[in-house]
C-alpha cells in the first residue's frame, strides 16, 4: 500500500475499496501513516465524497479499530439516539429515560459540548457525583440493571474516529457527510444497539444550517445503518432558535426534570415525544408512531419517566436529591437582564452565534480543554414569534464569571432579530427519512406505522 | 491568523490576501503551522485552484522566504531557461554555454531528477569534478568570469518550496497549476535574472501529458513572470519520445558535446535553437528570432558555444579532458540489446515508462535518497517515423547492475509501439505563450520580433 497513491486515487475521484481503506486506516493508527497524509486524504474525501458502500466500509474500518461491545445477554431491544447537535438540546435528558420508563432499553454512549454545542455528559455531570466515564463493564450493569446508560467514548471504542476527529477540527474538513456519517455511525454502532434513532437538526443552530445538506447527512446516516442490520430512522428537526428556554449545562437539566414531571416546554417535548415514539415503534414496543407517542406522554405524565431518570443518575453516583429539590444548587455570582430595545414580535434568532456566546460565557468551549462553568447559562424570556414590549425582558444571563457576564450581555441583543409583523412558526419535526424514501413528520405520524 | 479558518476560507474556494499567505506559509516555516495543515492546504488548492494575483502573490512569500541574489554588478542581461522537465531532456546543457558564447548571462539554478525525468545537475555531476554546490559567493564570481554558472538549489533560495514541495511529493498535491507555477518562479526569481524563457513539456514523457494542461501552465508562469516585471516567454516542446537518442547521465553529456561540436541531434538542436533565440531576444542580443536563431547557429558552429562549456566545467572544477576524450570515461559493466519483435514504423514511446526504466536501470531516483550509477543509460537506436525490420536494434541499455538491466531490458519492448503504417512525426515546437497570448511556432519565429 502506497498512501500517496491511495490519496492520488480518491483526489481523482475514484471509490476506493474495502481493502484500501483499511489498510490506510489502520496504517494511520498505528503511526505508519503520519497525520499530513491522513490530513491531505480527509480534504481529498471533503471534495469528491465517498460512496454509499465507501462509506460503509470506512465506518466498518473505524468500528472495528476498536472494541464492539456485545449486550445480547441483555433481553429485550436495545435501541439509542443520536442528535447532530444543537443550541439548548437537551432532547436525551428527557427521552432516554421515557424511553426506558415504557421498555426499550437505551444504551446511550454521548459527547461533550464544542463551540457552538452543548454535550450531554457536560449537562450530566453539572448533577453533583454523577459519573460519565464509566468502563465497558460498569457500562453493561448500569444497562442490566436500570435499562439506561448514558455515557462519554471510552478509549475502547473507534479509537480511529476519535484521532482522526481531532485532526479535522485543525484541518477544516469537518463538514463532509461521509466522514461525518463514519464518524457517528462507528461510535453508535459499537455500543451493542439493535436500533436508531437520528435527530438531524437544520436551521441556524445546525451544524449544517442548510436543509438539503440536513437531509444528505440524514440520507447518508440511514443507509449506512441499514448496510449495518440495523434499524435506522432519521428525523429531520427544526433548529432556527434554542430548543426550550434554557442554554447551558445546570440550567438545561433542571428545565429536563420540568419536563420530565409534566411536559412543560412544547417544542422541546414536540421533539421528545416524536423521537420517542420513533424509538419504541423501531424497538417493537408500539406498532405505530401513535401509539408510541401515547406511551411516551403516558410515561410522563404518570412520573415512570421521572423515576427513571432518577434511578439513572443514582445508577451513576449523582445525588439525586439536587434534582427534587433544585434551590439547594449552588447559584452563579452574577446575572444580566437583556432587555428588548423596541417593540414587536420575535422574529429571528441567530442560533448559533447564542451558542458561542453561551460557550463563551463559560457554559460551553471553545477549545477542547477549556473548563466550564456548569452554573453559566441562558434563559429565553421569549421565543420565535412571541409579542415583545420595549423594555421588556428578552433573556436572562448568568455565570460566575462577571467580565464574561458582561461581555455576553452586550453582544446578546444583536443575536436576536425583532420584526413589526408576526411571524410563523413552523413545526420543530419536519421529515422522516427512511431507507424506502422521505415523508413530512406530520403525515407520517398520522399513518398506521 | 487562524490556520483552519485559512484552509476552510481556501477551502471553500475563496482568493487568500497576500498577508494571509505571508502569515500562513512563515508560520509553516518557523514550525508554528504543521504538516498537517499545510497540507489540508495544498490539498484545497489543488482542489480550487488560485487567481492569478493570488498565485503571484503565493510566489512572492516563497521567494522571499530565501535569499534574493542580486547580480546587478554583472553587467549585460542575465536570462535563464526553465524546463518543467521531460525524458532525456539535455537542453540545458547545449543551451546554455550557446547562449552565453553569444554574450547573454546565463545564471542557472537546476534541480536533481526524480522520477521520470532526469536532472540537469545529475547529468553534470557525471563529469569527473564537477560541483554544483557552489554557496552564492562562488555563483556570482563564475557568472561574473564565466557569464555561465549552472548550480543547484541552495538552502538560501526558496526555503519554503523546498519544504513544501517534499510536502506535496507525498500527499498527491504535486500536479497542481498555481502550486508549480509557485514552486518554479520562486526559485527563478531568486536568481537574479532579468528574463525567463519556460520550456513546458507536454505528451507522454511530460510531466503534465495533455496540450491544454501544459497551455495553462505556460500561462500561468508567463504571468507571474509579468507580474514580477520579467520579461518572461513560453516554449510548448513536444515531448512524445525521449529528446535527442541518450537517456541517462553521462551518456547526456557526451550527446550534448556531439551537439555543441556540431548540432548532429535533429529534435535535441530544433528545441535548443528555438529556446536560444527567445532567450537572445529576450536579453536584447538580437532583435528577431530568426537572427537569434543564426546566431546560435553560428555559436555552434564556430566552436565558441563548446569552448564556452569546457571553460563552465574548468570554473566548477570538472575534468573538462573526459569531454574532449570521451572514451576515456570508465564503461557500464553490462549492456544489453533491444531488439524489434516486428517490422513496421516506430509508432509510439511511452516515454514517460521510457524514463522510470531508466532510473529503475539506475540512471535516476525513485525515491529522494537512491544512489545514482552514473554511466546507466539507454541509446535509442530509432526514434518515432523509422522503418524498423524484425530483429533490428532499438535500442542499447547499459547499466553496472546486472540484475537491474536485466529487468529493464524484459521490460523495454513494451515501451515501444511497433506500427504497420509509416506515422507523422510533428515539430518539437509547438506554442509560443506570452503575455499577449499564443501563437505556433511556425508563424512565431517567422514574423518580425
Amino acid at each position: 500500500m502506497n498512501p500517496s497513491e491511495l490519496i492520488r486515487k480518491k483526489r481523482d475521484g475514484a471509490a476506493l475499496s474495502r481493502d484500501e481503506l483499511h489498510s490506510f486506516i489502520a496504517a494511520y493508527v498505528d503511526g505508519r501513516i503520519p497525520d499530513y497524509q491522513m490530513s491531505a486524504m480527509l480534504m481529498a474525501v471533503f471534495f469528491r465524497g465517498m460512496e454509499t458502500d465507501e462509506t460503509a466500509a470506512f465506518t466498518d474500518v473505524m468500528l472495528h479499530s476498536g472494541r464492539v461491545v456485545d449486550l445480547s445477554m441483555i433481553v429485550g431491544a436495545k435501541v439509542d439516539k443520536h442528535s447532530t447537535g444543537g443550541v439548548g438540546d437537551k432532547v436525551s435528558l428527557v427521552l432516554a429515560p421515557m424511553v426506558a420508563a415504557c421498555g426499550v432499553c437505551v444504551p446511550m454512549i454521548s459527547g461533550r459540548g464544542l463551540g457552538h454545542t452543548g454535550g450531554t455528559l457536560d449537562k450530566l455531570e453539572s448533577i453533583p457525583g454523577f459519573r460519565t466515564e464509566l468502563d465497558v463493564e460498569e457500562y453493561r450493569r448500569v444497562i442490566g440493571k436500570t435499562g439506561l446508560v448514558m455515557i462519554g467514548q471510552t478509549a475502547e471504542i473507534a479509537p480511529a474516529d476519535k484521532r482522526m476527529y481531532a485532526l479535522r477540527d485543525v484541518t477544516a474538513t469537518v463538514e463532509s457527510i461521509p466522514l461525518i456519517a463514519g464518524s457517528i455511525m462507528s461510535k453508535k454502532l459499537a455500543e451493542g444497539i439493535d436500533a436508531l434513532v437520528l435527530d438531524v437538526k437544520t436551521g441556524s443552530g445546525a451544524f449544517m444550517p442548510r436543509y438539503d445538506d440536513s437531509l444528505a447527512l440524514a440520507q447518508a446516516l440511514v443507509a449506512i445503518g441499514s448496510k449495518f442490520g440495523k434499524k435506522t430512522i432519521g428525523l429531520i428537526t427544526e433548529m432556527d432558535q434554542p430548543l426550550g428556554f434554557a442554554v447551558g449545562n445546570w440550567c438545561e437539566v433542571v428545565e429536563s426534570v420540568d419536563c420530565l414531571r409534566g411536559g412543560k416546554v412544547a417544542d422541546l417535548m414536540e421533539v421528545a415525544y416524536a423521537l420517542g415514539a420513533l424509538m419504541l415503534v423501531a424497538g417493537g414496543k408500539a406498532l405505530t408512531v401513535r401509539e408510541g407517542l401515547r406511551l411516551c406522554e403516558e410515561a410522563v405524565w404518570s412520573g415512570r419517566a421521572y423515576e427513571k431518570f432518577l434511578e439513572l443518575v443514582r445508577a451513576q453516583g449523582g445525588d439525586a436529591s439536587f434534582l427534587e429539590h433544585p434551590s439547594r444548587y449552588p447559584r452563579p455570582a452574577c446575572t444580566a437582564e437583556v432587555k428588548a430595545s423596541c417593540s414587536g414580535y420575535l422574529g429571528a434568532f441567530l442560533t448559533r452565534d447564542i451558542g458561542v456566546l453561551a460557550a463563551e460565557m463559560g457554559a460551553g468551549r471553545m477549545h477542547v480543554d477549556d473548563v466550564i462553568d456548569r452554573k453559566a447559562g441562558i434563559t429565553l424570556r421569549k421565543k420565535l414569534g412571541d409579542a415583545v414590549e420595549e423594555g421588556e425582558t428578552v433573556a436572562l444571563l448568568y455565570a460566575d464569571d462577571r467580565g464574561k457576564l458582561e461581555r455576553a450581555a452586550r453582544g446578546f441583543p444583536s443575536l436576536v432579530m425583532i420584526a413589526p409583523e408576526p411571524v410563523n412558526v413552523g413545526p420543530r419535526c419536519r421529515t422522516v427519512v427512511r431507507t424506502g424514501g422521505e415523508e413530512p413528520w406530520a403525515s407520517f405520524s398520522e399513518s398506521a406505522v
